[in-house]
């Protein structure tokens, strides 16, 4: 039996980290000028709040899409939607106060739309990793990974956009592959005893469990579009929504023929149907706002499809069986390889960038291929400006190699620490099961 | 047994359907302006950006409205939510070309967010035809009538927008309408024989899938004012909102009182519930940018809402018992009968419309009333500008009785196609349950 007293000093230990950012935002974070009674900061403000209703499709994902998605365990349901609620919770204002570390002005974080939309993006990379894990950890670990994972997240993030200069408004390359490869990597150090292999007597999906799911895959796939391109700026968001758009559709229509056409007696497999549908979604991230085409969308979707439902009907049960990780959701893929699919798409393409075909919207894009601009975010860039497109297509490499190195290198630490500590762990018998954490009703005939 | 074979050779078709779209897109396809790198286009761009709110709605509407309104099949929530999602995805990139090829420039297509929010809702057409036949076809036969329907409902709604000018801004003529008479009529070709007309095995809700059914009403509901007005342009859009708000509410009032007053024992019944609430926003759609008035729009929802549950109590069980039309999702109560209702509306209204009262609006939702205006979207129009009022009048129930006519004639050639053809048809026995195309996983006790 778990003891009463080590849950209660974990919980307490996290009602110390809130206090702790409580004052944290005391002393460093101030609404910014938009946010502030003030003449000047009124244009910035109405541009900001034109975002808006992209922050809220986001919100949904988050809570909903990601909550719902993970309720497939048939006991783990309180778990799935509750830990990403009180994750998401805590997560948002870690980010807030870690990225706001990077770009502090006069030693202060400025607090605006853009800090909520950032932070509810980085929540997913915590939330992916969890999906890895699903069942085979407590809250408390949970929320000590996802308190670690957001400092490499966001160190990384400022690696890959602000010094490799790389493109990634979909953040597939920065958010999915680093969620899902930390969380992979953190499963390996969790995993099992060799004897110990086989499926949890509770890891399993029922009718209802499996409905209750697709609830969050349909919030994910309508709400994919917005997630793509809330950070896209100019003509590239109406790219980035039409793209993600035909990505997820052409991915979805592959999902379902592929899991007939690979499952046992061609019949379609729930799992695919609520994760591979969205690896679309995954794969066009990177490359959303450039001008792959419509075609290229579309292909770009089949080809993730593919990967996804082949990845969880091939590759998923071997990576179990050699490595001993378990992947609970199959994050590697939905998001793990069709992200490093969106990095290659995004090497291909950088290739044919050109000032003419891109026109006033290069710099935002790829500001290292022009030279600073106001639309730039990057404040130091590695090689300098004027790149030539077989430069930046070389550095889109790179920002998914450092990505899946820091990732795969914090994540074992990560894992090391969970396992080594004195952090309670689950038996075997303990996992995929609410009981233990929750109150659960009985359940009752009438 | 479905042999396998015959299973897999039909994925093995559509994944060939998907195939040829990819290269229908390569060659006929391009981004439109506003999603292209050019300052000119930035400012269309703005504008259309400002319709991506209302699109997102719609989207909802489709993938978890239509897909959950219709798990309240007990044993049917997998196909139902599932068959939705790759039924739509396909659909709307067939459309995207369908509709593309009537207003195509240079041979070419422009695909912009107008274009994504167009193949949106005519996705909407297929699923209400496909509640007709909920449970007694094979997602082949589904898919394979979704392909045709969406042709047939193209050219009709070119005709009645562009030929016979009508104002349809909620679609429920062309989209409601048509829908439901088609998905009638190719279930009154698929109608099994006479010694077997009694409800299917497991045609049947149970207590979780009514509730997750609601899931789907209620989406519907809340965002039915963002259908209606997404195509709505000037202070005709706020009217369509406003309108469609209170028909919701009064067929909605009047439902749950006349279900109550007429069925067994005066209890409720949840089918009305799910259904005959919405009928409101189908009743109200042809006119909800009329001038109506705030009365009008509230004495069309109690008609809605009366017409469409006594169409459940009395009408279905008869046009079953007559013609051996099945109606699973009773979509003649939820959409064909309240959408000629709108028709006969918009015919009524017209007769009161006047420069004076439409004022500058006048072009933009009669432009047959006062010639070609920048706004119109008619490239020909039958009998020419400066028709009277009741001109107009005349005009829209053509419209009604032409969408009536080729969605009928359509339905039946295409309900011929499906059942005379080699395609797979369900047994008696196995219909309105998943398992013969899903895995489904054992009931398991804990």
């Amino acid at each position: 039996m778990h003891s009463t007293a080590s849950k209660a000093s974990g919980f307490i230990g996290l009602m110390i980290v809130q206090i702790i950012l409580l004052a944290l935002f005391w002393l460093f974070v101030r609404y910014s000028d938009e946010a502030l009674p003030s003449d000047e900061g009124k244009v910035l403000g109405e541009q900001h709040v034109s975002k808006y209703p992209h922050f809220q499709d986001v919100q949904v994902m988050i809570y909903i899409g990601f909550g719902f998605l993970m309720t497939f365990l048939r006991k783990y349901g309180y778990s799935a939607t509750g830990y990403t609620l009180f994750m998401t919770a805590l997560v948002i204002q870690w980010c807030i106060l870690v990225k706001g570390f990077f770009h502090m002005e006069d030693g202060k974080i400025g607090l605006s739309l853009v800090s909520i939309i950032d932070a509810d993006i980085a929540a997913a990379v915590p939330l992916i990793s969890m999906g890895a894990l699903l069942g085979r950890t407590t809250p408390i670990q949970l929320l000590f990974m996802a308190l670690i994972e957001i400092v490499l997240f966001a160190a990384n993030e400022y690696v890959a956009l602000n010094i490799f200069s790389i493109c990634d408004v979909g953040g597939s390359i920065t958010v999915h592959a680093f969620g899902a490869y930390f969380g992979l990597a953190v499963s390996l150090m969790l995993r099992p005893g060799k004897d110990q292999n086989e499926a949890g007597k509770y890891e399993g999906a029922n009718y209802a469990s499996d409905i209750f799911a697709m609830v969050g895959t349909l919030f994910l796939y309508v709400y994919w579009p917005s997630f793509n391109s809330v950070l896209a700026d100019g003509n590239g968001q109406e790219r980035a929504i039409l793209n993600t758009y035909l990505s997820l559709a052409a991915a979805t229509v592959t999902t379902f023929i592929v899991s007939a056409l690979v499952s046992h007696e061609n019949k379609l497999d729930m799992v695919h149907v609520q994760n591979s549908t969205l690896a679309g979604g995954v794969a066009i991230g990177t490359v959303c706002n450039l001008l792959v085409g419509s075609h290229g969308a579309i292909l770009i979707g089949i080809i993730a499809g593919c990967i996804s439902v082949l990845g969880y009907r091939y590759l998923t049960p071997r990576i179990t069986a050699a490595l001993g990780i378990h992947d609970t959701c199959g994050v590697h893929n939905l998001h793990g390889m069709p992200a490093v699919l969106s990095a290659i798409a995004s090497a291909i393409f950088a290739n044919f960038v050109t000032q003419e075909n891109y026109k006033s919207e290069l710099g935002a894009i790829f500001p290292a291929m022009v030279g600073a601009t106001e639309n730039s975010n990057s404040t130091i860039i590695l090689g300098g400006y004027n790149r030539t497109a077989s430069t930046q297509a070389g550095y889109q490499l790179c920002g998914i190699a450092v990505t899946l190195l820091v990732a795969i290198v914090g994540g074992v630490l990560t894992g090391a620490a969970l396992k080594y500590t004195g952090v309670r762990k689950l038996q075997k018998d303990e996992q995929h099961q609410d009981e233990l954490f929750w109150e659960v009703p009985e359940n009752k005939e009438d």
